[in-house]
C-alpha cells in the first residue's frame, strides 16, 4: 500500500502550514533585516532570572513539580494568574483560570469544545494567521467581519450573526495582530451585549494588552459580560517568555470550562508544572510591573523609529499608529502589490509579511504587516529606508 | 440566551472526563492505600538534578530557550531523543523525531491528521482510558481487537481490518496499560506486515518499554516497518518526570510527520524549549541508564510484593505476571463484580480501578487494574491483605 494525501482527514488535506513559513526560511540569510516576525525582543528575555526562579520553585515544591498534575492547572499559578488578570480588568477568580500552552492552546481547546464541521465562526478581517489555520483545522466556516480604525464594526457583526448563526466570534481587541488597532470602549460594550443577546461565545484574544506605550487601558470585553459568554485568553509569551509556553484563559462559564479541560486532558494531559510555577513566582515576586515598564519603554522607541520611517514610502501610503503591541499595518497606494514588493524587498535584504495572508477571504494585495520589536533602532531606520526605496521604485 | 449542552460540538457532548476522575478524588482521604493511579514513584523523581540541568541549559543556550521555537522541535533534543530511541530498537534519525507534550499529544496530533468523524480505529480491548477518550473526541468509531496473554490476536485483527477498513490501529505493545501484557515477537512482526498490506497506520504507544524488570527486550513493531506505517510514540514521563511533559514520536513518513507538525502548530505552537533542553541534557550526560537501573530495581520489588499479595484473594482469581511496567491485571472468579468490590474496598481504605472502564465496549465487570509503583512495600502488602479480605468476604 502507498500512503497518499487522501489518507488525511478532510480538514487537514488543504492545510500545509502557516503561509509565512516560507518567508521565515528567508530570514536566516545573513544581513537580512526582518520586520516579518512577531517575537519579543531578545533583550526582553531574562535567562538568569528564569534560571533563578526554576531553582527556587524546584527547591520549594520538590517532586510535586515533576509528578503528574491536574489538567485544571497548578493551584498557585491559577491564583497569581487570576490576580494578574484582575489587574487587566478581567473579572475572574482562580477557579476560572485554565492554564494553557500559550494563548494558542486556549483557542484550540475552545474550538474543540464548540465546533462541529461547518459551524460558522466570526473573525476580524484581517486577523491572526495562526487563528485562521486553527479554525480551518476544525472545519469551521470562517465568516470575516469588516473592521475600521476602531476595530470590528458592530452593526456589520450583528448582521453576520443573524445571517450565519455562529457559535463563536474570535476577536483580538488590543493592538490587534496584524493591524495594531484597538477596539473602542463603546464597541467592547456592544460586542459583549451581542454575545449575550444572540448566545455567541466570544474568544477575546488579548496577548498584547500590557504592551501599551501611550493612551489609557480600556476595560476588556469580558468585563462587560455578565453571563459568561466571553472567554478571555491571555498569555505570558509577550510579557515573560514565549519559549516557556505559559498562557491562561479566564472562563467564567463552568460548563464550558469543564469541556475545555476535558479537551485539554486528551490533548496533553496537563501543562508542565515547572513552567507554571516559574511564571507564578515571577508574578508573586512582583517582577512584572518593572519588567513591563522597561520593555514598553524600549518598544515605544522602536515603534517611533518605525513610524518615522514611513517618510521614505511613496506618497499615498497609509499606516496605523498603534498605541502598543508589536505591529504596524500599512496600505500602499491602490494598485500596488505588496507580494511583488516582498520579492524585491527580500532581494534588498529586508522582509515583512504581505497583508493578504491575514485575510480569510484573501485579496487586499496592497497591505503589509511590519514588526518592530525584533530590531534595534538603527536597524529599523536602515530597514525602513531600504523598504521605502524598494517600494517607491516599483 | 442560555448556554446549554447543545452548544457543544457533537463529539464533546457525551464526554465528561476520565471515568476514573471520581475515583481519584477519593484517594485524597487520609489513610487511603491507592493502587488506582499510574504515576511514577516520588522516589524516582529528582528535583535537584532537574534544577541543576535547568540552570546549565539556560546558561548554555540563554535567550534561545525563552524565544519562540520551531514546531518541529529543539534540534539538540531531537538528536538525543533519536539516539535514545535507537537504543530501544526504534529505526529513526533526528529528522524523524517530533517532540510532543508527553505521549498524549503524539496520539492527539496523529488523530487530528488522520481521522474524519466516523473513521474506524482499531484498539486493544482493554486499552488505555486516555486513548479511548481521545479517539472519542475525534468521533472515531472504536473497533476493539480481542487480545490474549500474548497481546493482540493477529488473525482477529486482520478480520477486523477487512471488515472496518480502519485508517489507524492503536497498540500498547510493552507492559500494556491496563494488563501489563507484552505483545510477542511474532505478533509484532505480523502487525507490521498487516499495516503495510492493508495501508493502516499503527500508533505504537510504548511509554513503559524501559521499565523492564525481567526477560529480554523485544524489537519494536516499528523496527519491522519498512514503509513508514508505524508511528512510534515514546515519552519521558515514566523515565524522567511526567510533570515536565516531554515526549517524542518517531515518524518516518515525511508526509504524515508534516501534517502532525501542522496540527501541533495550531494546538500549542511548539513544545517548551526549556523542558526539551533539560531532557536533552539528562540524556547527553548519560544519566538515563543508571537512573533506569535504580528505579527498575525498586519497581521490581514492588511488583513482587504485589504478586505475592494475591494469596489473600479468593480461589479462582487469576492475574497477569508482567515483566515490567506499572500495572498488574486481575480477573476475579466469574460472577464477582469489581465495581461492587471497589465500593467495599474504598470503605476499607484501599483503592484500585475497576477493569470495565478500560473496555471500549464495556462489560468484563470481574476485572481490575492494580498499580504498584506509588506505594512502598509494606503499604503494598497491607493493601493486598485488605483488598483480598474485602473481595473474599463478598
Amino acid at each position: 500500500m502507498q500512503f497518499t494525501e487522501e489518507m488525511f482527514a478532510r480538514h487537514m488535506r488543504p492545510i500545509n502550514g502557516s503561509a509565512i513559513r516560507e518567508i521565515f526560511k528567508l530570514l536566516a540569510r545573513p544581513g537580512m533585516i526582518s520586520f516579518a516576525g512577531g517575537n519579543p525582543s531578545n533583550t526582553a528575555l531574562e535567562p538568569k532570572v528564569i534560571a533563578g526562579l526554576a531553582d527556587e520553585v524546584l527547591e520549594k515544591y520538590g517532586t510535586t513539580l515533576l509528578q503528574y498534575g491536574a489538567t485544571d492547572g497548578f493551584g498557585p499559578f491559577r491564583e497569581s494568574a487570576a490576580e494578574f488578570l484582575r489587574g487587566s480588568q478581567v473579572n475572574c477568580t482562580a477557579e476560572d483560570i485554565l492554564p494553557t500552552q500559550g494563548g494558542t492552546q486556549a483557542f484550540d481547546v475552545l474550538l474543540k469544545a464548540l465546533i462541529d464541521p461547518g459551524d460558522a465562526v466570526l473573525c476580524e478581517s484581517p486577523t491572526f494567521l495562526g487563528a485562521i489555520q486553527a479554525m480551518r483545522e476544525y472545519n469551521a466556516k470562517l465568516v470575516p467581519m469588516p473592521t475600521d480604525d476602531k476595530g470590528v464594526i458592530v452593526e456589520a457583526a450583528e448582521a453576520l450573526i443573524k445571517q450565519h448563526h455562529p457559535k463563536l466570534m474570535y476577536v483580538i481587541p488590543t493592538f490587534q495582530n496584524p493591524t495594531g488597532i484597538t477596539l473602542s470602549l463603546e464597541r467592547r460594550k456592544a460586542l459583549a451585549a451581542l454575545a449575550a443577546k444572540y448566545g455567541v461565545v466570544i474568544a477575546e484574544d488579548d496577548p498584547y494588552r500590557d504592551l501599551r506605550y501611550s493612551g489609557d487601558p480600556l476595560p476588556t470585553i469580558q468585563s462587560f459580560d455578565e453571563e459568561g459568554w466571553v472567554v478571555y485568553m491571555s498569555s505570558f509569551s509577550k510579557y515573560v517568555a514565549p519559549g516557556l509556553r505559559v498562557g491562561a484563559a479566564a472562563v467564567k462559564n463552568p460548563l464550558l470550562r469543564r469541556k475545555m479541560v476535558i479537551g485539554k486532558q486528551s490533548a496533553d494531559t496537563h501543562s508542565p508544572l515547572l513552567n507554571q510555577a516559574v511564571v507564578d513566582a515571577y508574578i508573586r515576586k512582583g517582577l512584572m510591573p518593572g519588567h513591563l515598564q522597561r520593555i514598553c519603554g524600549d518598544y515605544k522607541k522602536q515603534l517611533d523609529a518605525m513610524l518615522g520611517g514611513f517618510k521614505y514610502f511613496p506618497e499615498g501610503t497609509t499606516h496605523t499608529v498603534p498605541q502598543g503591541g508589536l505591529f504596524v499595518w500599512a496600505e500602499l497606494p491602490g494598485g500596488m502589490d505588496a507580494m511583488k514588493a516582498f520579492e524585491a524587498a527580500v532581494s534588498a535584504n529586508v522582509a515583512f509579511v504581505p497583508g493578504t495572508h491575514f485575510y480569510p477571504e484573501g485579496g487586499h494585495e496592497n497591505t503589509l504587516r511590519l514588526n518592530f520589536s525584533m530590531c534595534d533602532i538603527p536597524t529599523i531606520e536602515a530597514g525602513m529606508v531600504k523598504l521605502g526605496k524598494v517600494i517607491s521604485e516599483m
